[in-house]
C-alpha cells in the first residue's frame, strides 16, 4: 500500500467548482485510491479564473509547503481552459505564452516530484473549443518532449453528454456530480495514474 | 441562495487526513451547504504537521490569491494539536507564543472577510490533551475579545468514541469517517456558522 501526498495544481475544474459532493475529479480518484486501502494525502490547489500565468507564480510556494522533503510527494497539473477566455476580443494568455508557461511549470515540477498532467476540459462554446482543442494538443507534444505523461480529456469529455448539459444548467462552465464523476474516471482509468499505485 | 468562497486555514484536522473520503470535516460541511442549494468554492488549505507558526508565515499569500475583492469571501481557522506536540523535552511552539500567533492571524483575517476559529479537536494522549484544552480555552478567550466566533471541539469530541478509538486504529492521530463526521456535525449545528447561509 502506498502513502503518497498529492498535490493538484490548477484551476476551477481541479477545484471541483460546482461539484455538489465538494470532491471534483482530484477528489474522487483520491476517495477511490483511499478507499482501495492506500494512504492518500489529498492537496487540492486549484483556483478558479486562474490562468497559466497566474498558476506558475503561486504553484511552487504552495507545493513546497504541503511536501516536505521526507514524504513520498507527487504532482498533478491541469489547466489552460481560462488562457483561452477571450477579454477586449483576445484570450487572457496568447497560446505561445500558455506553452511556455507549462513548459516552465512542468520541467521545475518534474525534477522536484513525480509529476502528471491532465489536460484542459471542453467548454459548451465551439469558437473557444476550437482553442481548447489546440491549447490541448500541443500539450500533449509538450508533455511528449519533457517524458511527463499527458491525458487528453477534451475529446472523451465532448462525448459525455452530462459534461456539457450539466454546465449549462449551472453556469456555463462547471459541471455537476455526473460530470466530474465522468472526469474522473477518465483519470482513473490512466494507467499512468495507476501506476503510482503498483 | 449565498455564493460564498470559503478558505479552511489550518493544520492536518482541517484537511481531513485519514478520512477514506477525502471531505473532512470542512469537506462534508461545505457538500451538506451546497446540496442545500447555496453555491459553495471550497478552498481547503490545511497542511498536515503545520503549527501556528507556520500557517501565519503563509495563510494570507493562500487566502488572497483565492478570494478576489470582488466575491464573498469567507474565512475559517482551525489549528493548534501540532502546537502541543512535544520535540527534546518541550512543545514545538509555546503556549504564549500559539496565542500570539492566534491573535496576529484572526486580527489581520478580521479586517479582510468575515471570520470564524474552529478549536483544536483532542488526540488520543491524556497529557497532550491537558495541553490542548488549556490552548483551546485560551483561544476561546481571544477569539471573546477580537468578537470572532470560536468553536470549542476538544470537550465534545472526547465524548464521541468514534474520535479516539478510529485514531488508534489509524495512525493515533488522525480518525476515519465517523470521527470527521462527528466533528462536522458540531460545526454544522453552530449558529456561527450557520449564519453565513441565513
Amino acid at each position: 500500500m502506498k502513502h503518497l501526498r498529492i498535490c493538484f495544481v490548477g484551476d476551477s475544474f481541479v477545484n471541483g467548482t460546482g461539484d455538489p459532493y465538494c470532491l471534483g475529479w482530484a477528489g474522487r480518484i483520491c476517495a477511490a485510491a483511499q478507499q482501495e486501502g492506500h494512504e492518500i494525502t489529498y492537496y487540492n490547489l486549484g483556483i478558479r479564473r486562474q490562468t497559466s500565468l497566474e498558476i506558475a507564480q503561486r504553484w511552487q510556494a504552495e507545493v513546497l509547503q504541503r511536501l516536505p522533503a521526507d514524504c513520498d510527494g507527487r504532482l498533478v497539473f491541469s489547466f489552460g481552459v481560462n488562457d483561452t477566455v477571450y477579454e477586449d476580443g483576445r484570450p487572457r494568455v496568447a497560446p505561445r505564452e500558455s506553452l511556455q508557461h507549462a513548459r516552465e511549470m512542468l520541467q521545475r515540477a518534474q525534477a522536484l516530484r513525480p509529476t502528471l498532467m491532465v489536460g484542459p476540459p471542453p467548454m459548451p462554446e465551439d469558437e473557444q473549443n476550437q482553442r481548447i482543442a489546440w491549447l490541448s494538443a500541443r500539450f500533449d507534444q509538450l508533455c511528449q518532449e519533457l517524458a511527463i505523461p499527458y491525458l487528453a480529456t477534451f475529446e472523451p469529455l465532448l462525448r459525455v453528454e452530462a459534461w456539457k448539459s450539466e454546465a449549462l444548467a449551472n453556469d456555463g462552465a462547471h459541471p455537476r456530480a455526473h460530470g466530474y464523476s465522468a472526469f474522473a474516471q477518465l483519470v482513473q482509468g490512466w494507467p499512468a495514474w495507476q501506476a503510482w499505485f503498483d
